[in-house]
């Protein structure tokens, strides 16, 4: 089995959120091919940096087939796995922080029912708390403290290659590992809709205070991406909110 | 024991050979700050480049503190291990090949006991040959066989992220592998030295043909490489060619 395995490829999706400079653009999706790991999806780039970075001498077919995404949300929308990357080690956020070392075996294992996003923030401020609601963990390359914070096309590279290598080394234990086919994780389209109708529910039940509904959405993403829902279970809660909303709705007087 | 260890960067020591573009200089000394590592040498650098280089915003006092050396042979003068870098994976060199993943552990318990240079060659054309008989293994990232030429900050990432997870995970076992204090490989310096003189006292002593000439002293250099001599031994060895060498000019007529 060799990094240019197909379901490696298949299952694995780089998505760069914000990117300013396309020299970074370029170098991301050379480390890619070197990788064998073709799917990358930028999440509102910077227009001028995409343009020029697509029509750049030697640009390829990968960059070429790189979908644009409005928002991370469209941009995660069919992965069961979205992991979040960052050069802090003390952050406020409430998310699992883990070592790339660390998270290999795990992605590889997701990887094998299901899609992962590795997510990339800008190069001057990373991934927004708003981009983290919707990662199930924060992953972290251990660098020094004098100097934590990586080039971004360098970072790619160097996840890619760990999961490169944790993907050859160790085929059969990983595969082992993975769940079993007849329960796949929930897609992210799939939480996501349900996120939307139990906030509608809770508004609409007078759940929130006034303060607290500008956080909620993303407390509540955190919330369905903690509790590891599977697709079929994600359908059934779905149906329940939907049916208590359907019943909130029709008793509200006006 | 973290990346920042004395010892991991006293003993680790990065060889920029023939490097054409100041990106890809500033992009090495950034991925080397992150990991830890300071000693950054540039082998006949391309001079506007590297100025561009040191001279840029936010360039690091790494870079300024960076040395030239003029040949690769200066560079790598006090080192005990040499590893030359290749994206080939059938090259005609008579080297040694090894992944990046299986030199590592070698690497980090070399560097307990003496300095450890990685060599990475021009953006074009990679080492030559001749680079290539100061290196006592190539080693390769494996990439792709579809895209397998890494840029070349890259792969110095790369390099420094594995050999820093190696360090950082199994101390005690690399410490263990260590090759006793006493008994230290030779330096670079003194195996040229002896190089230069067994060449000498083999053409003093009519051992070349004209044709074998040329290649002689690279092949020299492998076998010395192959020997792993010690310090002490390289000096044994060299007091014994020197000897032979005063004879055949003392006994030769003319």
């Amino acid at each position: 089995m060799s990094a240019a395995d197909s379901s490696f490829n298949q299952n694995l999706c780089v998505i760069l959120v914000r990117t300013r400079n396309p020299l970074n653009i370029g170098a991301v999706a050379r480390a890619m091919a070197n990788f064998g790991v073709s799917q990358l999806r930028l999440v509102a780039p910077y227009d001028p940096a995409f343009r020029e970075a697509r029509s750049a001498v030697g640009a390829s077919e990968l960059l070429a087939d790189a979908e644009v995404c409005q928002s991370v949300a469209e941009a995660v929308a069919d992965c069961t796995l979205v992991i979040g990357t960052t050069a802090a080690t003390n952050r406020s956020v409430s998310l699992p922080l883990i070592t790339l070392h660390e998270a290999a075996p795990q992605i590889a294992a997701a990887a094998h029912t299901g899609k992962v996003a590795l997510l990339f923030g800008s190069e001057k401020r990373g991934l927004a708390n708003e981009d983290l609601s919707y990662c199930h963990w924060l992953m972290r390359i251990p660098t020094t403290q004098q100097a934590p914070s990586m080039n971004l096309a360098q970072s790619v590279v160097v996840v890619l290659y760990e999961l490169a290598r944790t993907w050859n080394q160790a085929p059969a234990a990983v595969e082992s590992e993975a769940i079993p086919a007849a329960d796949p994780p929930a897609k992210m389209q799939s939480l996501l809709r349900l996120a939307d109708v139990i906030h509608e529910t809770l508004e609409c039940s007078g759940y929130y205070s006034e303060a607290a509904a500008a956080s909620s959405e993303e407390q509540l993403r955190r919330l369905l991406l903690r509790m590891k829902l599977t697709e079929a279970d994600s359908e059934i809660v779905l149906g329940m909110f939907r049916q208590i909303l359907w019943k909130l709705r029709t008793n509200s007087p006006g």
